[in-house]
């Protein structure tokens, strides 16, 4: 579809490298103008684009477009708003074409998780239903590293970095601390369906004994006994423990842990946590003393820590997308494809959004120890080259990493108003 | 005193450098062989001292040491133990000159905080009482940076760098987010007496409306309703709210935050958090979406992210304890002495350990904005040069950083064993 605008948008939960890909997308535009058209840019994710909130991205600096690649979070904003079917909601999908038409877009790069290839393919299905054909690309990114197909997600890699450092930094000062005070340190990372993140934390973990002694997976169901024992064998072994836990650990009825109830003075619910619920059972069970922490946001917005690997793949992923559209694809998504662990060697390809669509790829079985508390070494073996590399950002002179928000240009609405 | 040994012991809560200042003493000792000794390390802090394990450093690789200089937590062990007065507790003053007696040790430094401070002087007072000279010598550490007469503690700057980039960032991911989700970010850091550390936050905030809006302080009595009122009028400005929140927040009549009254679902008392807590309020009272992170020993271990102006400081101290050894001194600490802010300049001071034992310096009031959430422009400037530089550390190939656990190696014991 020579010619035609790409409207580029974010979706879902952000990471420390998806501005790269953003960023690679918008440089590979520009190195084939003529075989594509401008980058337009959806403020706030999908909800942008059905409120012809466009930004131009032709207006950004160079210089600008450079500095995405080391900048976290999501610089044209995202959004958490899954469109419903296209039964339930038709209304949505013909203002998306709309607003296609409006702007000559034919290319249409939604980069995001499996409900954003879900409506990716849907987008590209409506689009043909009503005579006017639109591109649809999904692009991978997700921190939890749940996406069917791809070896791995561009997100992940730089979390886990960030997990593994992290766990083993502060096991270092636990163990310090151990003869006389805090003898169990706990920290808590997400993944409320999927324990990649966690199995991460496993990667710190290099001969036996080493921290993480525990990681609490969602995929292995939380046994208060088996836990309280292997605390405290290694708090006797090692002299204290080291425990990740995934937020979406749960009990063998599905409840999630930190769901179990947890009130405040005032007797109402308190908002998530399980490190404090594991850490009161720790205190209860034991009578160690316990310091835990909650990487939340921290994990994922992480970009001074980003893993060089995982960087690669966020931009080769918006490269390919780029070179997909030229060719013609559509319904697909460029997924990494590993080829060789030792040395690690990958490749991008294209897979059809339909086979990435809503399925949800939890951590397999034999990526768990036996005893349910810690990676097997083949687990390792995935995951070990995601986090080679240290992809710094540049640091202005006052000790802050050089991190842009630029100022956006939007391009002239041309549609009425729309509610989402 | 020359040719004695040096006792070196760590003392309290680890920093991400406190293993640099170690590391400086042994190479300073080595470099200057026959005006001083060897130098031990006690095991566990003052513990090790009194029960006589003691690590002969002379044992550990060139190698080693430099590896000491990049890795986190404390190398030889810390501990909490804060030794009673000479009235109440003689018996331990003794048992530790008994220990110097039988190793030959002339000089004890103790690297820690005020507390330890106060042991070093009270050591060095007992020893002349006792007939038996000791050069006691304090050597600063503390994250807290609440010791008096330094411009600030090594440690410190680390931490600070941790929190104002990790803040940084979390608020570019929740600027993405906020338009259909979370609107509030809570950072909850350490420094349950001083806002030294939340202060560091406020390095992030650059021009107006920068990230974080709010700081909270253990200075500032928490006033729920100008808390309130501030999140709210951020999120109608700014479309998001970016919290830092110290440990140490307290209501008007002292009580902790975190001490609230928390119970968990079976009636029991939850282990501190004062970030949940004040997420429950902004829901309660405001109703947005809130995620919280708790950082923990993540930023005291987080040597990944050090500021290479605090790395200098723990090096420093460390040389400096060692030559003020040589020159006999004894009761001092060697402090930094900023001499200029811009450019910024410093030099190594000894100060009397009486000056600075048991004082705690909080956060001048000149350092907090008129409305008590934000830092003023003296507060930035004292800050800033804490901050600058990153010393990272190397990295092995599989993408860890490159810490090190030596094996070590115990003088042999002279004396009958001790019961702490």
């Amino acid at each position: 579809m020579p010619g035609k605008n790409i409207l580029y948008a974010q979706s879902g939960g952000v990471t420390p490298v998806i501005n790269a890909t953003a960023a690679a997308v918008i440089e590979t535009a520009r190195a084939n103008r003529g075989r594509v058209g401008k980058v337009f840019a959806a403020r706030d994710g999908i909800m942008g684009a059905l409120e012809e909130r466009l930004i131009d991205t032709d207006k950004l600096k160079k210089s600008e477009v450079a500095a995405l690649h080391q900048t976290p979070g999501g610089a044209f904003g995202s959004c958490r708003y899954k469109l419903k079917s296209i039964e339930e909601n038709q209304r949505e999908y013909e203002r998306l074409i709309e607003v296609f038409k409006a702007h000559d877009i034919g290319v249409f790069f939604y980069n995001g998780g499996n409900d954003s290839a879900d409506t990716a393919w849907k987008v590209s299905q409506i689009g043909d239903k009503l005579g006017f054909h639109v591109q649809c690309i999904g692009i991978p990114k997700t921190i939890d590293n749940d996406l069917a197909v791809t070896d791995n997600c561009p997100g992940f890699g730089s979390v886990a970095k960030y997990v593994s450092v992290s766990i083993l930094e502060a096991s270092l000062d636990v163990m310090a601390m151990a003869s006389s005070s805090t003898k169990v340190f706990i920290m808590e990372v997400m993944g409320r369906h999927a324990g990649w993140i966690a199995a991460a934390g496993g990667l710190a973990c290099r001969e036996k004994g080493d921290p993480p002694q525990v990681i609490l997976f969602p995929e292995v169901p939380f046994d208060r006994d088996k836990f309280r024992e292997k605390v405290r064998k290694s708090v006797e072994t090692n002299g204290y423990c080291s425990v990740v836990v995934s937020e979406g650990a749960r009990t063998p009825d599905g409840t999630f842990l930190a769901d179990a109830g947890t009130t405040d003075a005032f007797g109402h619910k308190q908002l998530g946590g399980v490190a404090p619920v594991v850490a009161g059972m720790v205190k209860e069970d034991l009578g160690y003393k316990c310091h835990w922490a909650v990487c939340d946001y921290l994990q994922r917005s992480a970009r001074h820590i980003a893993s060089a690997t995982d960087l690669e793949h966020a931009r080769a992923v918006g490269k390919a997308a780029v070179e997909l559209a030229i060719d013609g694809g559509s319904g697909v998504m460029p997924v990494i494809k590993r080829t060789s662990d030792q040395p690690y060697r990958w490749k991008i390809e294209a897979a059809p959004l339909s086979r990435i669509a809503n399925h949800e790829k939890t951590l397999p079985k034999k990526f768990i120890s036996a005893d349910g508390f810690g990676i097997t070494p083949s687990c390792r073996a995935y995951l070990d080259p995601l986090i080679r590399g240290e992809a710094y950002p540049a640091y202005r002179k006052d000790g802050l990493p050089d991190y842009v928000r630029p100022e956006f240009v939007y391009v002239d609405r041309k549609l009425e108003p729309f509610e989402v």
